[in-house]
């Protein structure tokens, strides 16, 4: 594969669509100059289609595995990482006083879809690092931080996060791994781990795991789970890997797709851990390291989109059939559906991506403002960029398939493998129905407030569209009145069911909405060009679906429960 | 996995929705009682259930290989063609005549279904030959006639069908297999062949390849094709397998599933072959066997759904993840979201099993009476049965993945694996683009008058349920009118890109009337039962997606080839 990393569609967003001029404005963000982003992207984009992207069939065809214990990692990845370490992207939005970069999250998106589309195996273990890395800066003490993060900002070390047990996956407050204070500061950390991404490998350094696990006599639920760090091997007194911890890797699992990305059962054994953050403030510390991977996931399903297209893109400009009078090349890239695919595909992935971008741009904000208003707009536009992202990344692989026809089904053309790596995106890190429930739920316990701010603003920046592109404008116009008016429902709603009954539909359609307006302001930048011919397909022919998803959004939840058990397994 | 058939949902199909009384008043099918039919299903169950269904795992584990030349099956699979041709399962709509039972395509339908949902890299053995066994009975001389179809129809034989070259998929016509007459009634036919299912098996017997390919100075494209019978064993004298012919197998295809189904690249050097047909008769030929393959591909899509449903909806019933006030067991089956995606998974099997048997029934009516309105019928629910069949195939199954959460995409749990072997089904016998393509063309060359006259049958059923379900009916009332005035606007279109443009949405869009329609019918049936909780669902939150399709179906061509090559490139 051929992979082009979209540095051109980045600088556009950021030069004209999400507009980073607030960003560069603030003082914590203000060395983030134009010239500052576009050269990080160019550096990026080489990175990722010179090294990384080649690294992407090695890791499908030749797996990690288990051998004595110890995880063995596809040919070419150790090197992978190392380039990516050296470069300085793990920590790229970190804490300058650690090593990091302090680049606003705005690029560290773009990192996250460009490494996604050359090689999410490999991608999954600097984006778990970035999240643990997080969730330090925010909850760890000075120790820790001092400890730790200089050797995870330069990749020397990784980090996993250890959340799901057998009987623990969405329902986090069911696990049962213990810990114990050992008197001297540590804790004796005992449990059996599922789904560890990146558990395990043999690049060297030190793996560190952020574990979740109760105390003695803690609160029942998810109130009592505390946060340890169980590092592989137990840092020397000088901070250098020493003796083994009593960690161990149990198997791998046997996946449908990233089998380059190592996922472990991982056994703690009495293993020596440090408490982060308080004695059962586990959830809130793993909170930041979750929403940070909500948004990298929503961006992996992103990049793959992006690969899947290109990949599809072109085959279609390479295989013959069919010629006709209008496709006398007969290449099936001028046959109507071939390019309807081809065109949602596209239509659809810079829809996803600018979302990520804005929000990304807005936990910038955030930071550097401290304004709530930034805070819950963050929070709202989270599980939209995972979800929708995520959803984009199955839908856009599976078109890459479909176009291939035949071919796309052998494996040897590449085509199946982004469908199967994908298909983990919209699962991890909370389903897609957990972010769709998320949304109207505790995204909505403001009333509503932040969705109708952006809501407002959305409808501004449409009235300034309206002279040059009426009948788009009036489309995206009419589809926000309709979002605001099945959000003013659903804040209505106080039995919960009815909310979630709807919930996927609601954010789909949110999605759909923001698209709509994100197309419409990438049109106002490219007059004429072919920015604004992809806005008027997504307007005319992709947008419309807000219209069903809302009424399904708001069908309620009596019918839903109407069918009982029972009436579904008849 | 523990697969029950739907043994009672097709009773309920043949006796309430979509009604055999007709056929069963053909001289045709005059033998098809009620007690015929529901005890055929009840024995087809029994035989899918019990002896096909435990071999489904094996075929995706120790998939098929090739050794020394010979294609070497899964573990189970011979012994399980074997039950499946001593219950006469392979000739059971076949003539008769020659062995087989002459039974209504309203069964096959269920033998498709029900075997594809236990099995499908097994089923398509049968159903291949199925299709060949049709084709000769149409096209063969009656000397191919008598020493073929009585050894397919008792499945001693196997069929195959090669179309495929690499320059020449959905482009038949550009094939180059050539055949030169030997002068003494055979012919000689030499090419590659490739994506040959079941292209060769160590199941004794023989296997009898179909092949287009063309004589020397044939007239150029699909029309100068002829068909050729060419064994891989010679019949002797007495029409036992003699000696070897010149077929052999290159190599097996490695795919994303179906890997108990050998995929052949076939090489033909001066095989003897015989003419089935006329001259330059191969497409028409080829068209019997395809149109029955393409009912029999939708139906393996909703076969396959099924399977993953049940897998699913077993899964959601033990599962425990999060209890609360509303759902105190707390098995995943309590929450809105998982009970929403299996309620749209059963709804939309049942939508399309429902299309599939109308389809069926039309080509028996066809069949019985000769008339040309059923053979319109015919022609325009084929495509539908065929794509809305298969997307539903895959939508289900990922639904099923879905459900599973981490675990669906581990492959042990078998919830993948549906995933991927159903996701051939779109692409294969004419991709789901192809079959739209052929609604908005071919099907329409009535000007729509198939359409219309289904479109108008649907409302009167509709007016029947007024009184009943009033406002379910206005609901599908309203979709079959929008239905019409989009048929209306397509068959106005003399630009066939227009039509081409908006191909997928506007046959997905006349699937989902249909299936609002097949709902009612089943709700007036079982008034408070669980089929009519059901339709309420389907009505309610799925039916609506009609309305944007619509609006995509009539955008016509214009902003699509707008965007450029180069556009897309950008």
């Amino acid at each position: 594969m051929t992979y082009r990393a979209p540095v051109e569609d980045y600088n556009f967003l950021f030069d004209h669509v999400v507009g980073l001029e607030g960003l560069r404005a603030t003082q914590r963000f203000e060395d983030a100059s134009a010239d500052v982003t576009h050269a990080i992207l160019t550096e990026l984009g080489k990175l990722c289609e010179e090294k990384i992207a080649p690294l992407q069939r090695n890791g499908d065809l030749n797996g990690a595995y288990l051998e004595n214990g110890v995880v063995r990692t596809s040919p070419g990845f150790h090197e992978g990482f190392k380039a990516i370490a050296e470069g300085g992207w793990v920590g790229i939005s970190a804490d300058p006083e650690y090593g990091g970069m302090g680049l606003p999250m705005a690029l560290t998106a773009a990192v996250t879809d460009m490494m996604s589309a050359s090689c999410l195996s490999l991608q999954l273990a600097p984006m778990l690092t970035q999240g643990q890395i997080e969730a330090l800066e925010h909850h760890a003490s000075d120790e820790l931080k001092a400890l730790y993060l200089p050797k995870l900002i330069s990749g020397e070390w990784t980090g996993t996060m250890n959340l799901t047990e057998p009987h623990a996956g969405s329902d986090v407050g069911a696990l049962s791994s213990k810990a114990e204070d050992n008197g001297d500061g540590t804790y004796a950390v005992s449990g059996q781990k599922i789904f560890i991404t990146w558990g395990d490998h043999d690049f060297g350094g030190n793996v560190c795991h952020l574990v979740l696990a109760r105390l003695p006599d803690a609160t029942p639920g998810v109130r009592g789970i505390s946060l340890f760090m169980v590092p592989k091997l137990l840092p020397d007194a000088d901070g250098n890997p020493g003796e083994r911890n009593g960690v161990s890797v149990v198997s791998l699992e046997h996946k449908m797709g990233i089998h380059g990305s190592p996922t472990c059962v991982m056994q703690f054994d009495s293993s020596k851990g440090w408490l982060v953050g308080k004695k059962e403030g586990g959830m809130a510390a793993m909170f930041t390291m979750m929403n940070n991977a909500r948004m990298g996931v929503g961006g992996q399903g992103i990049g793959v989109a992006d690969a899947a297209y290109q990949h599809a893109l072109a085959y279609a400009q390479e295989r013959k059939q069919g010629k006709t009078p209008e496709n006398a090349e007969g290449t099936i890239i001028g046959h109507a559906d071939v390019r309807r695919m081809l065109a949602t595909m596209k239509a659809d992935i810079f829809a996803a991506r600018a979302i990520a971008v804005s929000n990304a741009v807005a936990i910038d904000m955030a930071t550097a403002t401290g304004d709530k208003a930034w805070k819950a707009r963050a929070a709202l536009l989270t599980p939209i960029t995972k979800a929708f992202g995520t959803d984009t990344g199955v839908a856009v692989a599976e078109m890459g398939v479909q176009i291939h026809g035949g071919m796309g089904f052998i494996e040897e053309t590449g085509a199946a493998q982004f469908s199967r790596d994908v298909r983990i995106t919209p699962i991890y890190e909370g389903t897609n129905g957990i972010q769709a429930m998320d949304l109207v739920a505790r995204k909505m316990m403001d009333g509503g407030e932040a969705a109708f701010a952006l809501l407002d603003e959305v409808e501004e920046d449409v009235e300034r569209a309206r002279d040059v592109f009426p009948r788009m404008a009036r489309d995206v116009w009419e589809s926000c009145e309709s979002m605001r008016e099945a959000t003013e429902w659903l804040v209505s709603q106080e039995d919960m069911q009815n909310r979630f009954a709807g919930a996927v539909p609601f954010l789909r359609a949110f999605a759909r909405v923001l698209g709509g307006h994100l197309h419409l302001k990438a049109a106002l930048a490219d007059r004429g060009g072919a920015r604004e011919k992809l806005a008027r397909f997504y307007i005319q022919r992709l947008l419309p679906e807000h219209a069903s998803l809302l009424t399904h959004a708001q069908a309620g939840a009596e019918d839903l429960y109407a069918l009982t058990a029972d009436d579904l397994a008849v």
